[in-house]
Formats: structure tokens, C-alpha cells, sequence
């Protein structure tokens, strides 16, 4: 393995679209689209990778399906944060959600996951966060977020290697 | 009433906002903001008046609360037309909901209605549609929607005349 290619693996990019409220992550995992997938949607498998390191996650509610909704609470040092939404369209490779923190109930963004086969063993995630102004946008780029994302996806990246996924 | 007192009622005023994918709309009721939460949470009252005139809807499934869903259909003429979406957040005095048509199913839209009471016996209704890109909210507004939206709240103006809700 390249360098190169190894950097490919570590680093999920993430980024404001220009002029729209609108945050990108586009991250590639050795792993098939039905097994991110699985990942996404299955709360077991959710719960064990997401977030940053240190972080434990409780599900609460979790009802995959176009119309459903979920609900879950972090855990770190006996402090404990909630976060919840609803599915409004849930197809066999794409999830659309809605994503608020517990503590900024009125700050909901709509969020969209699909998955790019990359027809090298490899698959891109695309998940976009629209959120209602810019200052929203750069409010969450600015939120330490970057950390949860990329510690996150690093478990998922140990989970897949394991044979967990 | 004054002629400039009439036209505040007649007409509701459906604008994008500028440089954001975003359309919004503003309209006075001569109600309180209970009424109007009524008209907009309680499904036999909201598929009487939703959308244009000569339609009927169907409401097939409603639960206006956090975390709740909704769908109905809406027919005229022997055509239906299905909108589904989801209700991230309801409040006694806002509803957050995401939209979309079942014939444009990866258009979703998140919703915000408030309600601001004015204090002289009417409420205005503001409206917040956010889509994912500036040819998305220029596609909504471009849709016919504003007939809908128009005839939709003369048959609320009738109902609230007519203390039906």
C-alpha cells in the first residue's frame, strides 16, 4: 500500500459547499455499499462505531424505515448527550434524516448518506447536512465535529477489517 | 374595513429568499395562533382546507408530535397525488415537518411553520420551506404551488368565519 493510498483511507474530507447551506464529508472505505449500509442502519453495528473515541452510545428508539425515526444518547464521564430525528426516505442505498442535538432543539438540519461503489472493493460515503443559513453551516463545521467524524469512521474502518460488518 | 385592511387578508405573500435555498411564506389570519396550531395539527380540519379548490385529501396516516409521520392523498378528477414527510419537531406554537411529493420522492423539503400572534385579534403564518439548491426553491416556486397555497387559505379564512375550527 502506497502512502498515497493510505492517505485516501485515513482522512474523511470535509467541507462547506460554496454560497449554499450546505456541509459535504466524502470519506472511502474498503467495503461494499450494502455493508456501510449495514453500518448506518442497523443499531447495533450504529451504536459501536459513531462518534468520537472515549464516547459510548445508548439507542433510545430506531426505526429505520422511510417515515421512522431514532433517537440516541452519548456518554462520556457520566455526562450524557441526546440527539434525535426522524427518516423521511430510507431505499436499499440512500438514508435522508433529520439530525438535532437535544441541547439545540430548534437547530435541525436535513441530512442525505449515500453510498458510491467504487468498483475497486472500495466504496465513497457522500453525506450532505443542510442546514436553514450559513452561519448554521459554519456553526457546525465549527463544532469540533470534524473529531467525532473521523474518530468515528477510524472504528469503522477496525469494525470492517474484524469481519464485524 | 378598508380596502388596504382586505388586500392584508386576500393574498399571502410566497418569496425566496435571496442567495439561500429557501422560500418563504407570510400570511395574516384574523385568528389566534391556537387556531391556526389546530388547523395545521388536526387532520380531519387540515384536509379540509389544504391545497387548491376542486381537490379533495385523503389522509392516511398522521402523527403530529416529535418524531411523528404523516402522508395523505390528494385527488381530483380520478388522479392522486401522494405527499409524505416526517415531523422532526412540534411545539405548541411551531411545527417543523419535511415534505415531499411521491412522483419526486428524493425532493425533500424541511418545513417550518410559526405562528405570530399580532395582538390585535389576528396571527400571521410564517412559512419556511428549505430545499437543497437554488434550482430546487426556484423549482418549487415555479410549480403551480401558489394556487394552492392561495385557494388553501381562503378555505381556512371561511372555516375560521364560520367557527369550524
Amino acid at each position: 500500500m502506497t502512502s498515497k493510498t493510505a492517505a485516501r483511507y485515513a482522512e474523511a474530507a470535509i467541507e462547506a459547499v460554496p454560497d449554499l447551506p450546505i456541509v459535504r464529508i466524502t470519506r472511502d472505505f474498503r467495503a461494499t455499499p450494502e455493508q456501510l449500509m449495514r453500518a448506518h442502519t442497523d443499531p447495533d453495528l450504529f451504536a459501536k462505531w459513531v462518534g468520537p473515541n472515549g464516547m459510548t452510545t445508548r439507542i433510545e428508539e430506531w426505526d429505520c424505515r422511510s417515515l421512522g425515526s431514532w433517537r440516541y444518547v452519548a456518554e462520556r464521564d457520566g455526562e450524557e448527550y441526546g440527539f434525535r430525528g426522524t427518516f423521511p426516505q430510507v431505499t436499499d442505498t440512500k438514508i435522508v434524516q433529520t439530525f438535532s442535538f437535544d441541547g439545540m432543539p430548534d437547530a435541525i438540519a436535513l441530512e442525505t448518506l449515500w453510498f458510491e461503489d467504487l468498483g475497486d472493493g472500495t466504496t465513497r460515503l457522500h453525506a450532505q447536512s443542510l442546514c436553514d443559513s450559513i452561519e448554521g453551516r459554519d456553526g457546525m463545521l465549527s463544532s469540533g465535529m470534524d473529531v467525532g467524524v473521523h474518530e468515528g469512521y477510524a472504528k469503522l474502518d477496525a469494525m470492517l477489517t474484524d469481519g464485524a460488518v
